[in-house]
């Protein structure tokens, strides 16, 4: 069942690596079904050279596996609460990458700096904060989810306008409208992550971009002004 | 028709994620041909693996389109205004290289402060201004193009001496003979923007390259009196 | 003999490289056999290319060569004091690999500033001390590995815990049950002491992971608790 | 004539993209014939990929071409200055890698802050002053050669001690028993760039190796009582 989506899945978790964002299976890719409900997750901890898109897992939004013969990756339940409460979304993407990481543990906000980061996040992707001691004990993964949730909900961000967070202490979860542009997402926070950290160290009085350009480069590619690409 | 150039300015944008410069699509390679004063171009947001040499795009230099199936990149309109002002160049690279990008979102001059950048850029390459909303409104990308020019007027620069620029909070354009060239100044200019960063942080005192050894390097290049490579 | 043992040492060597950890022959593994309590280990200065399984060398605790027509590494007896001390240990690997490298340079422990480190080690990787000029004369390689074993010692470290360690002004030793989780083990080592060296420099407050997190992504990985992976 | 020698030349040269120390032709390696007094030299401006070891260029110590049909390298005459005054010498390499031209550029000794370092070059690298006007106009390259000579013996400096020096504002010189060994060297000197640059960053406290260390790892490898790799 969801032969296509395995495929998509499988070949999304292989970009990780090619694209430098991972090590060994540092990392895990979903992609979600809409007519079923059902989401497809690359096993847990097991190697990309052995793995194949016939071991990609099928669960339910309650977390319950409805094909595979192997454990699902082990942030499965933070997986699933993001496509509850983003529905717009078809594919997440987790990476311990080094850069979006490097903010994760600084605890800090990725400011737009560039035209880089306009082109796909309209704003500030936003650190959450450290699960307290309770949420980790009633269910680490489902709680990270639910930190997400309150995270942009608190700040009224638009999920679909900054398909990504940090968290703190942690890493980067990135979405977008299927697999490969959550995997895109990911390439693209790394690299602003990168590129503003020596932004700043180069020029410390280094300022967010003009918010007229943020606008004119998100919008120049996103919504129903978008003029980029072939898609006229 | 202009196959050989299409060919060319083809391998001049594959070579661009061969030299570490663009990751995905983002980044555009222009020739000009001087007998029909068409430019050919990659097309816009067409990913390497499946664009071929017939996919480049012909383009006049009012932006309209001779030949070709697909949508020029965004970028050609900055592309027309850079063949029309500095008419000895044939062809220019955009890229949203890490170390390039990183002096534009920092919005500063790269002063010369090596031999390596002193074999191919006579002086620092200058970071232009952001454009204004006026600007924006009027044609982002033929403004972006104004500014450039504007840039290298007012602070008399020669842009065969110089073959390139920072855009501020967005990345680096350079330019060259043909193609290749373009694409070589590119992969300079990325990497003496690395060195001078590390270079300021190793020792804050680090001056600009005396005159005299900045005179040396570029002339026994470029110019009369080169003697570097074969061309003797 | 010990043929088997002979191909993972061969190919977790190979895996240096791969890694990014070595240049050259900068490195070396080494794996124990609990049996004949004697252990292969890569010959000394053989280039990578050149090397096949066969030249792997079989050494005793008392480092008398037991089987080979090489030299070992200049570096057994280091290995030699850690199999004898660290009993459950299977695998050791020693490189210079940049990033844990400058933190040896700069004779610092690495301290948990993320879940990357989580995963694998339980606390900070200890820096341990220069060798006096009387280690030095007594045998160098020898005390080198005393005074890692001294380190985990007054420390109070579980070397299981905590599978590496820093030499001032050297690099990283790791080990783990083999070869290949020995090799994963300087792979994370190195990817952290990278983070951590930009998370300083991005937010000069950034702090140690929080000990519930720590412990959190420690034991969801190790111990009966653990989770991770397919080995439920 | 010399043909083996060329190709160990052409192979060394293919080696300093392979490590990453060179970017298109910016670098170049010859090796000396101590029967008949020649060396051999990359062209100049050739690309790798259409280079052949028969386009080696074989030169005598006052840089006449001997044998070519191309130019030899623009940095011929500093090569033959070498040779001239550091007889022991069979290898030469020149580069612009990335973090050995950062402290060129930045004007400082790369000081031995780690045993990666001590084990090829016991002590600091030497960074050699800028040429004057009147070196420069009495010819650059071979006044060059003169100010390496000029570094090591104003500071009695061993060039088989420290086989390497950087120049200001320029990049870095490395040299061996032979072709191959310079290019070892030139790795080795572009890694400890990198490695003491973030470890002053790391701990602004940091200093050099204590002297034991340094005579420990540098005599374990070189000199009578060397003990490491497969010469006994």
């Amino acid at each position: 069942m969801l032969e296509q989506l395995k495929e998509e899945v499988y070949q999304a978790n292989l970009d990780l690596p090619k694209h430098g964002l991972v090590k060994y299976t540092w990392g895990n890719v979903s992609a979600f079904d809409p007519d079923t409900q059902y989401f497809v997750i690359k096993p847990s901890g097991v190697s990309y050279e052995e793995m194949t898109a016939d071991d990609m897992v099928v669960v339910d939004l309650d977390n319950h596996i409805i094909e595979g013969k192997l454990n699902p990756s082990s942030d499965t339940p933070t997986h699933a609460v993001l496509y509850r409460s983003f529905p717009q979304i078809g594919g997440i993407v987790h990476t311990h990458s080094t850069w979006a990481t490097i903010w994760a543990q600084a605890g800090l906000d990725v400011p737009a700096m560039g035209t880089t980061h306009a082109d796909t996040f309209y704003g500030s992707v936003p650190c959450a904060r450290f699960l307290t001691q309770q949420e980790i004990d009633s269910g680490y993964e489902y709680e990270t989810g639910k930190v997400i949730i309150e995270t942009f909900k608190e700040r009224k961000i638009d999920p679909l306008a900054i398909p990504g967070v940090l968290l703190h202490g942690h890493g980067p979860f990135t979405w977008g409208k299927d697999a490969q542009s959550a995997v895109m997402n990911a390439v693209v926070l790394d690299e602003v992550c990168k590129m503003n950290l020596f932004t700043r160290q180069l020029n410390s009085f280094s300022e967010e971009l003009p918010q007229r350009i943020l606008d004119k480069h998100y919008l120049r590619k996103h919504g129903k002004n978008a003029y980029y690409g072939q898609n006229k």
